[in-house]
């Protein structure tokens, strides 16, 4: 079942130049569809990369963390769903080994160009050879719409719909392209979030790196689904230059941002079980670390989190995780908003407050919730969805 | 309906020497039952308390913070079900000094020595005059098995059963009694944990804080139901030294810890919609601090939660629940145990585990998580409930 806040179709999406494209079904875990992507990039191409904080990173995120280290020049990108490679001690570094000898052979590229990531099952060893006979039976072709459709399906895992989205660099000729899957910061056994990026644009690593951390921090870092933190969540982005162009720095990273702000917003309107896409707006922190850490400790509620689920204006709970973030708030200055409508005021319920009116903008599927708390400038949004009987479906049935 | 985890039955309380109780209905929210408690002690009565965390605390949290803050010699303490009394502004400060004026009349004591606690709706003003006259109907009478079995039922809310222990302490005729409510760390609207402690040794102001304060952060601050904390949560223990007895500190520790850990296991007995008790042992971290926040992160996963409640040994995600925790674990030396099977060692999955002896485990109501994270000798336990369709069932419902 697609998820009701799935946007009506896949976007159309423009070649990148440099980037070539492949996908294949190895059957790791999904009979019949592509779940191995290939992406090949040309000598010269630049990267940025964030990976996941966690203290248990999977295989491939140690082995990518080490080539931005050594700032090798990447020259491919694979990647396979079912198996997130992760918990597998010795086996898990052997399958690394074996799956970028594949791909070097099959594009005549160093071994250690090549990124891997996988999202999947953790603590099961990964089929080397099934892996390795599907890589070997890729068909490699230019990037185009009907190329990263396929590479946007191929790395799904319970994602309900394929996740993408492009942008042009203003006043250059280039353009960005972005792909992502994930249903829940971590999907039933089928740990990550990730996101692979294309530009043709020519920027430098270190202004790569900055852009990509910057964005990344603004959009996948202030989605939440269940508070869960993946083994193998990455974002990789890889700029080939291929257009000529360098675009102005604060273009680039305007274009990047919309790219992967849509890209989150859409794995949020994937997360298990919504049935809405909450935008938690905190003005009038000390901070803009204290605004997100206090809309993240809303967004992240259960108790919020279902009353949103009931169409529940149920706005005490919204000032009990304001209360428990632990950041400065004024109690006695706390506004609240439920869309449009103000709930509170100076510590307060607000004497015009209307739940009927509330209570109308909570049936619709997007909701915002706006808090000010009262003592300073710092400022953030997060966005997140309902928690429902679904995510309960989805997540206490057995493995399948 | 009662927990599937609740004890067969309310314990018989001993008298506590100098503690008198009365109950009586208000009808603030629940009709025909008690929902107002009132426990008189006498002069010379030193006390202990801990306090909710949150930046947003009731107006009785504030009230109970100045008096401790003052050190007054506490003489009553009042509490009413159904009405938190929280972000109710100046109204919330007249309902302290009308219900604080009526409990000193009735007992013939300072107001300023009247200890007050609420729970129920958050935002809402307390009607005054109701609360005001169930005080003044109130019979006082000296505490029993009947009136604390009358009290402890007085202070529930959305708990589908009271909660009490006791415990004497060793070598003397003193004796601890404590009572407690609590169903989520806050219920729908009902916020609050709430525990109120009575014992008739003779115990220092400064050493009965010290011995609650150490007590409470090994029980009720070791459980959680769904990561949410209250605007209320309170605990006050009243030492009356009707006994004549001065005990030995660590015997007057040892029994606290008792009394605390039985009703925070017993609040977890009552979490939302739990079908399993839950112990998750932490060993090898950094420090016990450490310790604790990785069995909170394993604990408060709604993943691992999920799992749980299907009887589902997806040990994947108490990897991923170790990792994101941010305290330092050495992934290739995890150890983790369901019951008593060994699931995984080394960082892998273990030769011998057998999933069905896992799964066997996780059929019994009570559940134990324990893992080794390998890098020190930091320890800590940490309890919870497991995430089920009963909870989504009582908290996306609408406020009745």
């Amino acid at each position: 079942m697609i998820s009701p806040l799935a946007p009506d179709q896949f976007p159309t999406l423009p070649p990148v130049g440099g980037v070539r494209i492949g996908t294949f079904a190895a059957g790791l875990r999904y009979g019949g569809r592509p779940d191995v992507l290939v992406a090949e990039v040309p000598d010269g191409t630049t990267m940025g990369a964030v990976f996941t904080t966690t203290k248990c990173p999977s295989a491939p995120v140690d082995w990518c963390k080490r080539l931005v280290q050594e700032q090798v020049t990447p020259r491919a990108l694979v990647c396979n769903a079912g198996n997130a490679n992760a918990f597998t001690g010795a086996a898990g570094v052997r399958t690394i080994e074996a799956t970028v000898t594949t791909v070097a052979e099959l594009l005549t590229v160093d071994p250690t160009s090549v990124l891997v990531a996988s999202t999947g099952v953790i603590g099961e060893a990964v089929d080397d050879a099934a892996l390795s006979a599907a890589i070997n039976a890729v068909q490699m072709q230019a990037s185009s719409s009907e190329s990263w459709t396929a590479a946007a399906n191929a790395i799904r895992t319970t994602d309900t719909f394929a996740k993408g989205s492009a942008q042009s660099i203003a006043m250059t000729g280039a353009t960005i392209v972005g792909i992502a899957k994930g249903s829940g910061m971590i999907a039933p056994n089928m740990a990550t979030m990730l996101s692979f990026i294309f530009t043709d644009a020519a920027v430098t690593v270190e202004d790569l790196q900055d852009a990509t951390a910057a964005a990344a921090a603004h959009s996948f870092n202030r989605i939440t689904v269940d508070s869960d933190t993946s083994t193998s969540d990455s974002v990789v982005v890889l700029a080939t230059g291929a257009s000529g162009v360098s675009p102005d720095l604060s273009d680039f990273a305007d274009a990047l941002n919309s790219v992967m702000l849509d890209l989150a917003h859409q794995i949020v309107r994937d997360g298990e079980g919504a049935t809405k896409f909450i935008e938690v707006q905190v003005t009038g922190a000390e901070t803009e670390a204290a605004a997100e850490a206090i809309a993240r400790s809303i967004a992240d509620s259960p108790l919020v989190k279902t009353a949103l689920a009931a169409e529940d204006a149920n706005w005490g709970r919204i000032v009990m995780a304001v209360g428990k973030s632990g950041e400065a708030a004024d109690r006695d200055a706390l506004r609240i908003r439920i869309g449009s409508e103000l709930v509170a005021a100076d510590g307060v319920v607000h004497p015009d407050y209307s739940e009927a009116r509330a209570t109308e903008h909570l049936r619709q599927p997007n909701v915002m919730i706006a808090v000010d708390v009262g003592v300073g400038d710092g400022a953030a949004a997060v966005w997140t969805c309902d928690l429902t009987h679904g995510y309960i479906d989805i997540n206490a049935g057995y493995r399948s």
